[in-house]
């Protein structure tokens, strides 16, 4: 950590930051160029003092010079991690596409949504029991009973169930249901407590990316859930609030590569949610595999137009089919499979 | 509700869409232009249905007329809502500034801050027993043994306390500890199944603004709590996430003219996480009071540079009481109190 | 062009509209909902008058329907726009990297560039004599004597150049200099004498997209050009500003599909610009041509470490080299040749 | 200037950047710590070579500790710069406020103009005579004749005159019109050629900040002028890009103290272009002028909703009128004059 003094600082004001950084188990290097005095401070844990440090007479500003994570960095850890989700690997070479609905409605939907999912050549399927929504007013999710649903259909075509978790009250409901990856969506991924539950389950969590949250952020809130002894985590990008109102959010690709050089975690795209309509889905998928993902959770419903929820963004089972194959042949490209 | 069509429609997408909107019980008018075929729907809870609409063959876009909100719309409630802490009102004529640390600490730190809120004039007290924190390696909070201690020493200068929750399963602590008003957070803003609980509470809640929430995301989750029956909601803007780096977070000055005019809830302002500097927070505050805010949450610490927590935006006991007068000169040329 | 007017509007106000529109030779088609009343507007150029409608009493919000652009947009020519550089076709299904130095500094420098770009397999130069820098204490370029060495490094490998014009006062040397592709930079995308004095000229333009400019803008901008008779246009995505912090700009990986869909201009991306870090080049080249792009802009120099601009943004002409291998792999696997 | 070098850096790498700063000039000074090294770099014009030391093996980060400007910097000349406009201040303790129309139409409308922004109290008077519009297709200004138009108009109440110059090419026609304020807009704040011909003139510059330009390129904008030996500039705030769609941009406040730390020269606010809305224009000049604004941009015009450009953003005579003694009580309880 450096701390940059003011210009014609005087010594009494150098004298107390030394004397600070002593107090706190620090040791300082005094630097003094032609126009500002610099200090470099030397130990462990400096940034948590960041603030305290900025609030002194003199002080300009304070500059951190290490990585405030620790677990997920891959400068602790530089293998790629791959997760294990019922013997079906996410971060390794293979590519894995998760498919199926955005929220669970009934059991016809979600068996022919699984019949889709498994017909296209995904091995993981998705669906939300439990739904976030903007308006009180809006469908709030089939819940516990959207659970078992979905469980039944996933069990005849022996697909893992990803689904998210929105209160931690229900996560004892989750670990009942054997649910097989945890979401965090992109509202709760600052909902610290619910982090915190999931670090104590030997659960796979994905970590959607928070609406505006950046990436040092982001990880931050993965260091969550891993400093609580869970290191399952896949992060997933999901596109970031903008200025732009041509789509939704704008799919932050760049996220991609700078992730993969932080940390050791997979990292999957969800390009249903980015651009939020369906024929933006195939570019945006592809992009996300060419810059690097280890996977996609890609929204499919057997009849979009009657989706109960965010029914102009899902593809059709024909659509879903003809997009693998796309993705094959561009990760085959790319020395990956899919 | 108004359903834009492509240009170059056909009559049986144009037929489909009005068959669509009768099945939603609605009535659907329409308009042949020159370039465009536009069709309005009438009837109830329409925009419940726009993802429906969108994804139909031949729409462009669909626009809704009227806004989300209800309960919360000055639309349906044309008066100003003034709330009623222990007899101080918030949203009145009066503006009220909430003052007090960032976090909770020890017990001579609270006793302290109470003594100088109560010296500068303020009649709401604020401190954090909770702390939502972007590392899980710094300071969490004192807990309730925090609120304990805060209790104590608001009471001896009779201030209402302000006081965040992040757990919904630390709601029931929280009302036997009497707290006066229930803050929830910037991150928690769409933690909905939260904001639900709060609904059945007869407790006042400040709603911070999301990170990058849009006014209109802002009073929907105002509308989850009054959807529940409490409408003792007051909306607090504190900066929301941008490009600039000068300061911490950009205040939104313009969201406090367009609340105003949205919503009959009482709008306050924090100037301290905003700016995140203490030497911003005078031309901040009064910035707010100006663009006609109800109040203002500032934090104060009696010595800022020892604080457990954002050390470098609190103002001394000394530096509040110099603001707060500044501030009465002004709230008075509004012709308003302070 | 849709005239929303406000709750419990009345008859007199409906009627003032009715009567402006036809003052403005528009029909007028009113739809009175339960809630709102509605009115259409139909005839020719309805979207200049939107601001006057904007302020009459009674209206609430006013919502165009047909796009502000037209001799860009796709809806008025279905088929790609294929632009012929000295025979090198721009837009079709060859994708094109044009290669080269941020800026021209000495004509070994550029006579190595060459090189590379040749060897690499690139068909189009590019290279700044003119630099748009932050600071004026910055190198500013070297100017016409840059345009010089430039053209003659290039000749001898008989590359088409592409170099930015900033100041309308040069577009003679410009011409004289026989540049063959003129880019407009950034931050003058809304320098509109500029692009109006382009669009007299029978040269291709690479319209580079503003910091922040919505999509929109963007194709208004590219518009001024093709209104003046010049349609030789080719929109370049450099990434946006955002509040991440962790590279330079945000690539809008998203705009590429979106403007494919908009328009029939060729679109290609510069993710030297966009990234800002060598390192990231390789993953949003690949991105870009995966979401469709039809050509890139890559910074080269023969010693990035020596370069008089954006040091850390250059690859080496090996580098070079090894992305181009990759891109064909990738482009083919699209059913595009590179 | 501060380089971090990466972790298990080796001494060939450090011992290279000590030979590169030496090499420019510099001096090092090395400071080796537990799991870093860092490289202080003393000497002139440090941050000039940022990019080529950030380009070298080992180095993480490269972090400036001085800032880039110069003659505008409050560091280099402590006192307020107050501008002498025909007689009267700017930047001095009196606030002005600068009202007009958007654009200049006919010599009615102008006369009618000068008329109100008299009769309100202000002493400048705004005008554009060249518009800078989105569309080629929308009104692009009355040009020279407008020019002839305004200063007739502002004559006849003795106003000194603010326009916006947008082609470098029309400097002289300024010049020989006497336009005693020349206004660069929002989409020029980085057309540097522009900037550096107002630096060799000697009239007041009014430098808009860029849609999404940052304090420090905003002040770099400003060096450009200054460096060129013209110091009369005034800086005007006139909101950002941003996400928020319940207006046109988000009025950014904190800038204001910010300038104010920053810069010597004189700051003053658009309300009217950042909101976008007359009704907002209030609220948003209270605001600025309780943030520390020395001035304010207002349009105003003798009937809105006939207005050529920007209809629903202007106010009426009468209520600028209003505005101006609501706005004199507020800078008297600032202690200052209006």
């Amino acid at each position: 950590m450096i701390i940059i003094m003011r210009p014609k600082v005087n010594d009494a004001e150098v004298n107390a930051v030394i004397q600070k950084l002593e107090s706190l188990g620090l040791q300082a290097n005094v630097s003094r160029g032609v126009e500002r005095t610099v200090i470099g401070a030397i130990g462990e844990d400096r940034h948590l003092h960041q603030p305290v440090l900025k609030a002194m007479p003199g002080v300009s500003d304070v500059v951190p010079i290490v990585k405030p994570y620790k677990i997920v960095a891959r400068e602790s850890h530089p293998e790629n991690t791959v997760i294990d989700i019922n013997g079906i690997l996410l971060g390794g070479n293979t590519i894995q596409v998760i498919g199926g609905p955005c929220s669970v409605e009934t059991q016809p939907q979600m068996d022919l949504s699984a019949e889709g999912v498994a017909a296209a050549g995904c091995r993981l399927m998705r669906g939300g029991a439990f739904k976030p929504r903007t308006s009180p007013y809006a469908f709030q999710g089939a819940g516990l009973e959207g659970l078992s649903m979905f469980r039944q259909a996933a069990k005849a075509h022996n697909l893992p169930i990803v689904t998210e978790l929105m209160d931690v009250r229900m996560l004892d409901s989750f670990l009942e249901h054997g649910v097989e990856v945890i979401q965090v969506g992109t509202r709760n991924m600052q909902n610290f407590d619910l982090l915190k539950e999931l670090g104590k389950v030997h659960v796979p969590v994905i970590l959607k990316r928070g609406l505006c949250a950046t990436i040092s952020e982001w990880l931050m809130s993965a260091e969550y859930i891993a400093a609580g002894g869970n290191h399952q985590i896949i992060l997933c990008e999901r596109g970031v609030r903008s200025f732009e109102t041509a789509y939704r959010n704008m799919l932050d690709v760049t996220a991609i590569p700078v992730l993969k050089r932080e940390t050791h975690l997979p990292v999957i795209v969800d390009p249903s949610h980015a651009g939020g309509k369906a024929w933006l889905v195939p570019a945006l998928a592809k992009a996300a595999i060419a810059a690097g993902a280890d996977g996609l959770l890609v929204e499919m419903h057997p009849t979009p137009c009657e989706a109960w929820c965010d029914a102009d963004q899902a593809l059709t089972p024909t659509e879903l089919q003809t997009l693998m194959v796309e993705l094959r042949a561009l990760a085959n490209a790319m020395g990956r499979d899919l």
